[in-house]
């Protein structure tokens, strides 16, 4: 990097520091008032340590190389009582894509899949499924005037039908709709066990200022509680997949910013039942570790692909930076 | 990361080598007969040491935070003449995006314009320019009703219009639209002195096999020389800026891919002057250093945020993980 731009970080840093008084004059003056209406102190006064709740989270990695794009993707699914591990149950996929488009949203939806597919598979035997990320996100936003139908007979846990089609644009489709497919079944069947937990949230749908809610929320409340419920409509328009639109057409969704212990961060949670939501707190306190619920953070612990993983990676492809020495390319 | 996607990427490793015969033996078949016409071996008898070249690169580096998208762009442009440093001059960027869309499509195009302002700043004093990245990656390629003419009037080699602008969409409409009146200021005045220069292009015009005409290319010839010239027009329709559509409406540029030295690899070079292959062969072979041209191997040394600037720009920011201490809403 050149020299000029450690000077501009620094004369950026001393601005912003000189800024922050301003700022949070100006965010106070907006968000004092109304904060009353729009955040809830609460702490539930007895708490629920014997339900079964399943933690699901899926990790990654992903090469691009010139022979075409290799990734590994990875899902976990752990049953928890309280904090203790019940029994878990794994998905993989090793795969390597043609040099293309949309490798990496591609990648992404399968990783998702695997995870809606382990969802589905245990939903039937626990009291609670935690998910990582917002519904919203996990359903998508896709506008076509051609819905897709070709996988509608079929809501597979074991197999991934989209990855059989050859066209990229087409598998992109293809695989937004599966998610869709196998979400609409989780939702349609078992939507009061479903809790969408995201701790990045950037949604500004109760305060609407330039700062995230969140945000706003870390910075001018401290104690357990959650913010007003505000309810979403599910719009078929955005939903690909034929059979999943009219699974989900109409329904309303509801999500809160929860903090579960003082002073803690808070986090987002999408749910389905809004006269649940003591009962989902009363279950979620209890696993609190610093306010976060702890049977994600260990899934997330045993999927996500560390640097030894990686290390381990490179030395089974044999891969040295961009190149893998043994890959037949670079041999005829 | 689960134990079982060890082995499957044992399991995948050892049946790509299982198949590696088959598909060399298909991709020989279909390439051989038409090799002779679209690659012809080639070396300059004499060699151009004295002429002026321009290398340019840009680097960045981009944290997301709760607070927003950090980021520092920077760009250096390098006079060599033959290998010999002659002066230099860079640029560098340092600003936040509030928490929102297209941050990282926004850093990419702002980096790129400082590039494209660097060149256009220094072309006047040199023989050549070599530009990191193909031709069409640059223009990019956005099809829309609504052309934007409102920066039209002022080519800036000094400012950057667009960030002024405060919708996110906008201003990555905008950004495309100052690259591209930048890049057809250069093409337009300086055309015979611009060489665009890709190393992982993954382009397969010349083949049309699933493999990139650089992988074929690799794999069946070792000598210098250089494949069929292919010509492109430009399509007015896909460029933002009025006045980038108007000046570069129709133009045709030419691309081939070159090996400059024996069994190294290649790269692919964009040109707009079809007569002029073997004056820029000239110059770019004594400059080649395993293939590359040298000038872009140091300027991509001296922009790129390495290991050590990372940590130096952590400690600036006082960072950890995905927090910065000092950030005002971490105090208040």
């Amino acid at each position: 990097m050149i020299d000029k731009a450690y000077e501009e970080l620094i004369k950026m840093k001393e601005k912003i520091m000189r800024d922050s008084y301003t700022i949070h004059k100006e965010l106070s003056e907006s968000v004092e008032s109304i904060l009353n209406e729009l955040w809830i102190n609460y702490s539930p006064e007895s708490v629920e340590h014997s339900k079964k709740l399943l933690a699901i989270d899926g990790g990654m990695w992903v090469k691009e190389t010139r022979q075409g794009v290799i990734f590994i993707v990875n899902a976990k699914a752990i049953v928890f009582e309280g904090i203790n591990e019940i029994n878990s149950e794994g998905k993989v996929l090793v795969h390597i894509f043609s040099p293309g488009n949309y490798a990496k949203e591609r990648i992404e939806l399968l990783m998702q899949l695997l995870e809606l597919q382990l969802a589905l598979k245990l939903v039937e035997n626990v009291d609670y499924v935690l998910l990582d990320g917002s519904f919203s996100k996990k359903l998508g936003r896709h506008k076509s005037e051609l819905k897709v139908d070709l996988l509608d007979d079929i809501v597979s846990i074991d197999k991934i039908l989209s990855l059989e089609e050859k066209d990229e644009d087409n598998m992109l489709r293809f695989l937004i709709a599966e998610n869709q497919l196998v979400l609409s079944e989780l939702v349609s069947r078992y939507k009061d066990k479903l809790l969408f937990i995201s701790k990045n949230s950037k949604s500004s749908d109760l305060f609407k200022q330039a700062y995230s809610d969140i945000t706003i929320l870390e910075l001018f409340t401290q104690n357990c509680g959650y913010s007003k419920i505000l309810e979403k409509k599910i719009d078929e328009n955005y939903i690909l997949s034929r059979k999943a639109s009219k699974l989900l057409s109409g329904l309303n969704y509801y999500f809160t910013n929860l903090r579960l212990e003082p002073s803690e961060r808070l986090f987002r949670l999408d749910f389905f039942n809004a006269d649940k939501i003591f009962e989902y707190l009363k279950v979620l306190k209890p696993v609190s570790l610093k306010g976060y619920p702890y049977p994600l953070i260990k899934v997330h612990k045993d999927v996500r692909v560390g640097k030894e993983d990686r290390e381990r990676i490179y030395s089974i492809l044999e891969m040295k930076r961009k190149d893998i020495s043994w890959w037949p390319s670079q041999f005829y």
